[in-house]
């Protein structure tokens, strides 16, 4: 099984998508905010690319999320924390999400023969998903503004490193999947601090949501796997 | 001081080298041989892009070096082994040396206020050389064919550890620093088989090139920095 990493939604070409399982981490914050709201019992997330794309959602029964610059877009329910989607009102809604980078490497992903996303807070359970469907597996790190981010390359190396306990013997990848395995390696015992000194995680602690990095570096907090199906984000 | 990493040419604009100490870094194997070519007491090292561009140099006193698809070119003197290039007939001559990545890297980086060539075989005489410039550094891992190569992303990341070393305090990285800064600090104790593993390795192995591998994970083999000075690489 191949396992390949690549490190900015830019680099990604759709084509090669195509009849693989993409596994799309956006670790600050979408994917993890994507996580958390399904773990509350929201019924789907509907991903959209501009907030002109959300506007028609207003004033129906869904609920407007997401960000520009880190902040909360005028007018919507929520903005881009996990925490805002962990409250019981996200029960039975449809959430409605766009944000900078997240949602495009979402977008940029529907070739895929399967589309799940990932975060370090589903990570044992979105391998475990990928491991078993059993095709050739492209780990998309969603990046800023088409730089690299470190919290998304360790996230895939993490994911990796499931994938090789699984079945060492037949796993293999790219030169960035070695790269980002042997980073997790190093990283792995001082995750949230790693995360707090990257440079999302200091933008973010700057705008005053060093929460959200310390929630978004928590390994494992939920058993669940978001899955792309008819234009929305479900839970597998 | 800020010590970027980029990871690949095609991500380096030069643009951004203006003023600034850039290292170029294609372990496998362009820059380990212009190292060990300069050891050998060779003038200087004049890279060009093109084979064509080599051809005008040919039946004068030059070595003509270089590959494509990592074979030696025809009618040229000498290969892309670093091994050709610890021969006692290099002394005093000027090579002309035309590879697929490496001499591309170099060409993009013509317009950093210093640019010199890194390798592990050289990596603390230019980190301390780079460090002592006292600007801005950026490494320019070169890659292969537009891709990430590990092997260059682990000779930054040590680069980057030891002037680190030299000033913990004032240097900064971007993701992509820190992301290899991690990776290198798991790979260290087996450098050689993570080189004979990573793509360009395994490529090289199949191709005879086994030796070449082992020789460019050699950390520190030699003490001395190329630079770019009129046209061609030259000691510092």
């Amino acid at each position: 099984m191949q396992v390949d990493v690549i490190s900015t939604v830019n680099e990604a070409r759709s084509d090669d998508f195509i009849q693989k399982t993409v596994i799309v981490i956006d670790v600050l914050r979408a994917t993890s905010t994507i996580v958390t709201a399904l773990a509350s019992g929201c019924s789907d997330i509907v991903p959209v690319e501009t907030v002109n794309q959300a506007r028609p959602y207003q004033g129906t029964d869904c609920l407007l999320g997401g960000e520009r610059f880190c902040k909360k877009i005028t007018g919507f329910h929520l903005g881009n924390s996990p925490a805002e989607y962990a409250a019981p009102e996200i029960a039975g809604k449809r959430i409605v999400l766009t944000t900078t980078n997240g949602t495009r490497a979402v977008h940029k992903a529907q070739r895929a023969g399967r589309l799940l996303i990932g975060s370090f807070l589903n990570a044992e359970a979105c391998a475990q998903t990928a491991f078993s469907l059993n095709r050739d597996i492209v780990i998309v790190c969603a990046g800023t503004q088409d730089e690299f981010c470190l919290e998304d390359g360790l996230c895939a190396g993490l994911l990796l490193r499931y994938v090789r306990q699984y079945d060492e013997e037949r796993t293999r990848t790219n030169d960035t999947g070695t790269a980002m395995l042997l980073a997790y390696e190093t990283a792995r015992e001082r995750l949230s601090e790693t995360l707090l000194a990257c440079a999302s995680g200091q933008r973010l602690t700057r705008l005053g949501h060093r929460e959200d990095v310390l929630f978004c570096s928590q390994t494992n907090h939920f058993d669940l796997v978001p899955v792309w199906k008819e234009q929305a984000l479900v839970r597998f």
